[in-house]
């Protein structure tokens, strides 16, 4: 049964977190969105009435008749039946809050360039997203950074390595992934909080390296970073603390 | 085993969502962070080093030796086990679905009032909130509602009248909190989004009136809604569309 992955074309966004899961199992997935008339087969989905809970936004993941939507849930649904997480329950567990927390870092990030609204562009929200941008760097990258770390430290299994048993989990993806964006958009800013925390890069440096990673990071699914995702780099959002004006 | 909540105290914030599957089900819960030294014991969890994985932030739940964070999750391990969702994997993710996009609009409620910096003081960012709060009253809150209604409508058990199975489950009772925060929050803006929406109304009052509910909401036990909490009533986020200046 093919599984069918529904994301916008043209960013990482929250379905890079579903892509790396994939490509790291070796499993192949449809990414709908990126062939022809896959926008259009996105909507139609999301729009579709009848029985069956129509997903809101994407990313979301057909499976047979399953349609599952919310990034965390897909990789709930999908991680254990591809081998990415531990099968036992504690585990499971255990990945899908460490997504759910990575989720709401992500949320955060996106409203440091929209503040304001989704619907607006960015260039009609610069001020705001100036101070929003001003505490998210200062005191939020900081609280989520420790507590990652923290999180390797506590599982028992991984000696500091891993987030949940022994091996690379969908949970050391996503780390990954949060390590890879908030270097790319917050660079001053993460220079000055990852000193302090080398084991964050020692896996980000240990997933980068897994052989499907690599060959995906150099292939041209990995679509680059780029100002319409979730992770922009808009130098003015990321100033040292002492230039802020 | 006992089942410990551990939320604020003096707010029904995220925590109300898990208060009400126990309240519904009959099952007792020790309300932590509402006894002497409550706080502190939070505090505590939340420092915890060693083997298990700490909780960023209330609410978090401990039954025996697991503890469990993040609201949606919480009661993904709740519900089956106090009986307020039903046993089958389709139903559950399903809810849990539905939990993780009104944890989107609970998030986003809480944006109204804190667009910059959670660690601010509302009066610290009331233009930006005035902002954000006119984008979600109008356009975020009938994409959710419209969404919620489309849910209830997509359920072949529930006949427009449950959001997942036959019964009442624990995503009606975060239904039921969610239209009571919103019209807290903004009266007037609900006031035109649900008039549209009459089945919204419909299941918010039948579990108003289920007998354990009702007996919640009368007691003690339920914190009205306040400016502490997530819901909060600031008459200048909630303008007509017509009357902003």
């Amino acid at each position: 049964m093919t599984y069918e992955l529904f994301y916008w074309p043209g960013i990482q966004g929250r379905g890079e977190f579903i892509r790396l899961a994939f490509e790291d199992a070796g499993v192949p997935y449809e990414d709908v969105g990126r062939r022809p008339g896959g926008v259009a087969e996105i909507q139609r989905l999301r729009a579709a009435s009848g029985p069956g809970l129509a997903p809101l936004a994407p990313p979301f993941l057909r499976h047979g008749r399953v349609v599952v939507a919310q990034t965390a849930l897909v990789l709930a649904y999908v991680a254990p039946r591809i081998g990415v997480v531990p099968g036992d329950e504690a585990s499971r567990r255990r990945a899908h809050q460490i997504q759910l927390t990575i989720a709401d870092l992500v949320a955060e990030v996106h409203d440091t360039h929209h503040p304001v609204a989704a619907s607006l562009y960015y260039e009609d929200q610069k001020p705001e997203a100036a101070r929003r941008a001003a505490g998210f760097t200062a005191e939020r990258i900081p609280m989520y950074l420790v507590w990652l770390d923290r999180a390797l430290d506590s599982n028992p299994r991984g000696r500091g390595r891993s987030l949940v048993g022994a091996r690379c989990s969908y949970a050391d993806l996503s780390l990954f992934q949060v390590v890879a964006g908030l270097r790319y958009a917050f660079p001053n800013a993460m220079a000055r909080h990852e000193r302090k925390l080398p084991r964050l890069a020692a896996v980000h440096d240990a997933v980068a390296a897994r052989p499907r990673i690599a060959a995906y990071l150099a292939s041209a699914r990995r679509i680059p970073f780029n100002e319409d995702g979730i992770f922009r780099r808009y130098p003015e959002l990321d100033v040292a603390p002492g230039k802020r004006r």
